[in-house]
């Protein structure tokens, strides 16, 4: 079996050989968890690992007997970790096992995927200070990012229902909408149909209500990440936002990609937190030297675009922007644990806290439109000449996020796509 | 078998005789669903119904074959209505089921209630148009009823983890605080402690993704009624509220009654509902005859509060308020879930929507400290000659609440009852 860190080995190379292509996602250092069932089947879902173009059903292998992915999140660090190396050490060039595991292996085109476990709560904070920052100015021109936003980890609670997979369909939703200038409200469609750039954390173990979990903790807790979009219709969240926060304008739908990669896979890409330069230190809860020295996570995050135009004209995607989530975010996900519960929450095996929109410090590193459109008065010219503000009928988004260092074999985090639907009548 | 009608006459008995007491919360015209265990056991929860000072196991009835309350209540109404009447011809003086039926009762005082259902997602709304107003005024004088109230439902996603049983108890938060001269926030246990007298309704069936629930339909989807007190930490919330709403002020506990009073047992007590002449009319989508014509719900509430001094000395609880849920809510539950499916969110069986705090328009009325104390500056006297603002360590707060009228028999929701525990230190 190999020791965690040799699950890293840049020179370890699977039996599975499209896990060894140069740009894979799914090398053999990621194992990244999912559930699938065969295509069109009714069956149970069954819990796999991502590699190469393939997934290998884990419960086939001996290795877990189970198929809640949930049971498998609540271990503890040490037995993920040994699960890991089991996997990786099964996988691996040379393994006595290929020839029992070959028939674990499915195509991953052959599969049906599904959100990755079950998601009791989910919480959205608002760590992207650059998205903030621009938003704040749209919404509130005099006091863009408010006086509480470097102390406390803003976040509020989120729909949990209405999560998908990707590769699902939205369907554009109607709401109550008010012109700045207009008398009264208006029901309709919305107008401002826009995307969220975001990761989405996976908790692993829970606590216990009114136990918190002090931030030197915070990282065993912390199962692993995927892309995550949280759609929104601006036009809704302006009319109905004040007083207490966003609501059908984020609960429609929201969107994460199948594949959890575990915070194990994620070990060689972990970078120094560091706040600007005349920013207030954290409160002491929030504050660890192991979160200053390696809390954030170096992750290149793009967006991309593909129009109904473009696609029925066999166009490729365009790329909307490319950033980094260390740059983006204002807080490390151990202090989102450690915040979200100082007063005594209790977090359980598979909640989902999504990071907030991450946007880059410049204009084109933005994560909605409604950042890169400045709230919809600079259109976005196409390649093929359409222009855009917010979202259309027929356009497929795809988030794709992906770690590279030297040293280190490239890992991914494979992609997040959703097209959007015209919105349906109220009676049909 | 009684017909559904049937099971509201006044002349109706059972054989259970603490049932037919006067002023029993549980007569035969009542029979709400919960979950017990046996006190102290450790086995699987099972779907009783309250009757008396008992509860009937309803499998041991054979009336159901299910322990699972969430697949009750995806039942259709008319099942729902056929189960009902069983349960009620069962339990009715000269029963033929007596015999049978009699070990299928437990004495509620050696049950341990549980949550009634699993609750996947839970919603708050803001339904409390006293309430928003007198505490719109505390945050923001200039504008305490901000534009959008009389046209949108406001609401917003709550944290289902935390939401416990009456009974339980509380430990007091700490979190982030700053006072309003401070120059930084400050870390510690909230010293503004609050409970919130809500209403929770219960979803019966659900709506599929992107399927709106028209108003017409909107009861259908609806199960039964509870208590619930919104416990809110308010200076943690006056800090963190601003721009996404509240969150961790909210999420360290909540509590619902154990007994789900059934929109079959509240058909008597329902009443017309009226906005306020001069008030603009609802949205189409949140309108319909039936609504105005029988929408809201006929319902006393009150709060009482014991001290810890006064359960030393043996003195009983004082009541802080008595009001009716009919004259705080601006919004009905029919319009509740309409509005929050109207963009396509869907609701499951079992999930919870709070009123939001139900306070009458008299001050005396209100269903918070907030408001009862004028944000602290009115201290309350108890008839010990303790004075309180907001709750202090050792206080029970218990709601309750009931439904009386000419020609039907008096029913009662139970009680929610909780006690404030101290701050445990962040290391313990």
């Amino acid at each position: 079996m190999n020791t965690l860190n040799e699950t890293h080995d840049p020179k370890l190379r699977s039996w599975v050989v499209s896990a060894n292509a140069a740009g894979c996602d799914f090398p053999i250092q990621n194992l990244p968890f999912g559930r699938f069932r065969t295509a069109g089947g009714v069956d149970a879902l069954r819990i796999g690992v991502a590699i190469g173009d393939q997934v290998l059903d884990l419960r086939a292998t001996g290795l877990i007997h189970t198929d809640d992915m949930n049971a498998l999140m609540a271990a503890s660090p040490a037995d993920r970790q040994a699960l890991r190396a089991a996997i990786s050490a099964g996988l691996a060039e040379g393994s006595s096992q290929q020839g029992a595991w070959q028939g674990a292996l499915h195509a991953q085109s052959a599969l049906e995927m599904a959100v990755p476990c079950r998601i009791g709560d989910y919480t959205d904070f608002y760590t992207g200070i650059h998205h903030a920052t621009t938003v704040g100015k749209l919404f509130r021109p005099d006091s863009p990012l408010m006086p509480n936003y470097k102390w406390v980890p803003i976040g509020y609670h989120g729909r949990a229902s209405s999560i998908g997979v990707s590769g699902q369909r939205v369907k554009r939703p109607r709401g109550q909408t008010k012109a700045p200038d207009a008398a009264v409200p208006s029901f309709g469609p919305s107008q401002r149909l826009d995307y969220e750039l975001e990761l989405g954390f996976f908790i692993g173990r829970g606590n216990a209500l009114g136990e918190p979990i002090p931030i030197q903790e915070a990282e065993q807790h912390l199962f692993g990440v995927g892309l995550f979009n949280d759609w929104s219709a601006r036009d809704i969240q302006a009319w109905e936002y004040v007083p207490l926060g966003p609501f059908l304008s984020k609960n429609f739908a929201s969107m994460i990609s199948p594949w959890i990669v575990t915070m194990e896979a994620l070990a060689p890409f972990r970078a120094p937190f560091e706040r600007p330069a005349g920013d207030p230190p954290p409160l002491s809860y929030l504050d660890s030297p192991a979160n200053r020295e390696h809390g954030a996570l170096d992750i290149t995050l793009e967006v991309w675009l593909q129009t109904r135009k473009m696609r029925e004209a066999g166009a490729p995607a365009v790329r909307l922007t490319k950033g980094n989530a260390r740059e983006a975010a204002y807080w490390t996900p151990a202090q989102l644990i450690a915040h979200h519960t100082v007063g005594g929450c209790n977090l359980q095996p598979g909640d989902l806290l999504g990071s907030g929109t991450l946007s880059g410090r410049k204009p084109d590193e933005a994560g909605s439109l409604l950042e890169l459109t400045l709230g919809g008065k600079n259109r976005i010219t196409l390649p093929n000449g359409e222009s855009h503000t917010f979202l259309e009928d027929g356009d497929t988004l795809t988030l794709r996020g992906y770690c590279e260092r030297d040293g280190a074999v490239r890992i991914g985090l494979g992609e997040c796509a959703g097209t959007v639907l015209p919105a349906v009548a109220l009676d049909g």
